[in-house]
């Protein structure tokens, strides 16, 4: 089953990005450091990231099974990120890019904190 | 409450762009016109936009008070929309669009299809 995990926007300053949605949309904080962080944003998550780092993308959650289909199927190699989850960039054809994402069970840092 | 209603990307040929998403993401059609569209991905909402009437964002659904509230504080006119939705554009000074959107009941196109 396909789901839309987040929305990644680009920001030159993280930390003020992160202040903005925190102090105007109620995000939560799941992860941030100096080029990336990660919010929650009501039922849905949003990613900040620096522009050397990442395209403006959104991210579609998908099984270890999916994602090794679709890389296999787009000649790509599958990224593994510093949060632990492990994806890769597709191009819609019209200039946006979507990402297909995979949480690997007991892999992520999100688990791990939850077990904290 | 604030939930993230959907995240609208930028196309040339929306209908191309439409048979994109459902072939690959098994995206379905909400709505669809020459040059906007709306898709349900999993338990996420796609835009597709014209570049020459709408910015890529992300919108956030809130109530008629909150939208009303919000758009006196930026000193902005709420804009209605073809589909009955109304809502207000705002910039997170780092070139990225974030829209509150707004459903009246009763008032928007996916209601009175789901009267019919």
């Amino acid at each position: 089953m396909l789901e839309m995990d987040h929305v990644a926007l680009q920001t030159r300053d993280v930390a003020a990005s992160v202040r903005f949605y925190v102090e105007n949309f109620d995000a939560e904080v799941l992860y941030e450091d100096a080029t990336w962080a990660f919010l929650r944003m009501g039922q849905g998550k949003l990613a900040l990231v620096s522009p050397e780092q990442h395209p403006p993308h959104v991210a579609l959650r998908v099984s270890e099974a999916t994602l090794a289909q679709a890389a296999a199927r787009a000649g790509k190699q599958i990224d593994k990120h510093r949060d632990g989850t492990i994806g890769i960039y597709l191009d819609d054809s019209q200039g946006n890019v979507i990402e297909l994402i995979c949480y690997p069970p007991g892999e992520t840092a999100y688990e791990k904190k939850s077990r904290d």
